[in-house]
């Protein structure tokens, strides 16, 4: 199924057609509920457990999750054991799977990259493109949706992505460009393109002018809340038809703190959140 | 052991002061010795027994190798697996390990991917700059060397790394300084910085002004020979004292064709590519 139309009937089914949040599980020991640390001597059998509660706390509310592969990688392959595990859960949970991973390789060493994810079972993956349009091609060949690194929320991306080039666009929207161009031919039933890209909510002056660049982009928007981002910073980064964005936050749902259960919590962090979002952009 | 010292002495030990050869070892199924194949049924055990054969082949003729990570990661974490022992046994044998994972994420995340790295035993990893200076730091302050993606060997690279910025740099000039700059507190007692550079050999025009950029970097090489790059390209990237220069090749050493045993032939090939970069860059 193309990513674009997948993404979108899941968006549907959360109630929110067209814009939706996206639960990002970057799963750090020290921060899950204490009461699986003192359960679980091995800090992979916490996290383990932690994964498969936030999916199925999450599941029906919102449309996707995403999952940090940094933090399951320090562990080895014992921890890539284990995302194996909680993507297996996600999808058979009905919730898109975005891999966070940052890849960027060329040749076959791209479409390996693109294999594992699909082996992983990832829908999409997020995807830097600074080698080039033949960095990201052979995921979308692959049948996969891609998010390319155009303009990121940590406040030091202005050191490479706001330099102005000297044709008047800025590396990131040179970057939009390109991604544009590379989602041209890959558009789904439902209009948008296989081929989206990460913007951060906490540049809302961009915002607007990197939709311009990128019409027909799913946008997976990082920075809302915690990090500084607005409701008016994402609401610039709608298309005219109010679609195509993927608003996605993971410690302020994950690490919920609350009066009931650490999964009761998440689920009503993530209700808030899908809440609070959808008010946002209707 | 820092490392550019590390490498150093590696080169010193392989008889190239200042240059050297780095095996990639980019295993690829299609590709292995036919008897291998035959041997296994099933494909990391073929690709595990044809990485512990190439290490013995070239450990103590060229002073590193580099592990192509998708190659790995396309089996899951089974194929991680293999990367971890293979790793090892690289590390074992008194190569040092070049990650080439072309990692970039910021915080938390780049912290993870730092762990996982030095967790793995590698001594240095391509990094992905594009999210900025946060995106590289973490591993440098994990205390492992680096080689930034500022210049890449494939032709469509260009679309990104060549723009002219409208401060007169390229897009991979104003990488190299962000290298240059990151590396300036983590020199190495041989004069070389801990933070390092991918600069292809099939640039030469760029190559000079790469090295002008970046005097301290050691380069990691892609793209000579089969690739087109050439002597005179890879002259160009040698700093003044001529030293700073590592060439990497894969397919032209671990898929090696001759009259002996594969072991015997990637042996081999390994000698004759650093005697004649040994001779190139004398």
């Amino acid at each position: 199924m193309h990513f674009a139309d997948r993404l979108d009937a899941a968006m549907r089914k959360a109630g929110s057609p067209g814009v939706g949040v996206c639960v990002g599980l970057d799963p750090v020991l020290e921060n899950l509920p204490e009461t699986l640390r003192v359960t679980h001597h091995e800090p992979l059998r916490a996290i383990s457990e932690f994964g498969s509660g936030v999916l199925r706390a999450v599941a029906g509310v919102v449309p996707a999750v995403k999952f940090q592969s940094a933090c399951y990688e320090r562990y080895g392959s014992k921890g890539v054991a284990v995302l194996e595990q909680h993507a297996l859960e996600a999808a058979t949970l009905g919730l898109t799977v975005v891999l966070d991973a940052k890849r960027g390789d060329i040749g076959i060493s791209a479409n390996h990259y693109a294999a594992a994810a699909a082996k992983l079972g990832a829908h999409a993956v997020t995807v830097s493109g600074y080698l080039g349009p033949s960095g990201v091609a052979p995921f979308l060949e692959a049948g996969l949706g891609v998010f390319v690194l155009v303009r990121t929320s940590n406040p030091d991306s202005d050191a490479v992505q706001s330099h102005a080039l000297a044709d008047g666009r800025t590396v990131a929207g040179m970057m939009a460009d390109l991604v544009k161009d590379l989602g041209a031919g890959r558009m789904g039933e439902c209009g948008l393109s296989a081929a989206g890209a990460v913007v951060g909510a906490t540049k809302s002056a961009e915002g607007a002018a990197l939709r311009a660049r990128m019409p027909d982009q799913v946008f997976l928007v990082p920075g809302y809340g915690a990090q500084g981002g607005t409701a008016e910073d994402i609401r610039a980064l709608l298309r005219p038809d109010r679609r195509g964005v993927l608003v996605t936050a993971s410690r302020s749902i994950i690490y919920a703190k609350g009066e009931r259960s650490w999964i009761d919590n998440i689920a009503a962090a993530a209700k808030s959140l899908r809440d609070e979002i959808a008010a946002i952009l209707r």
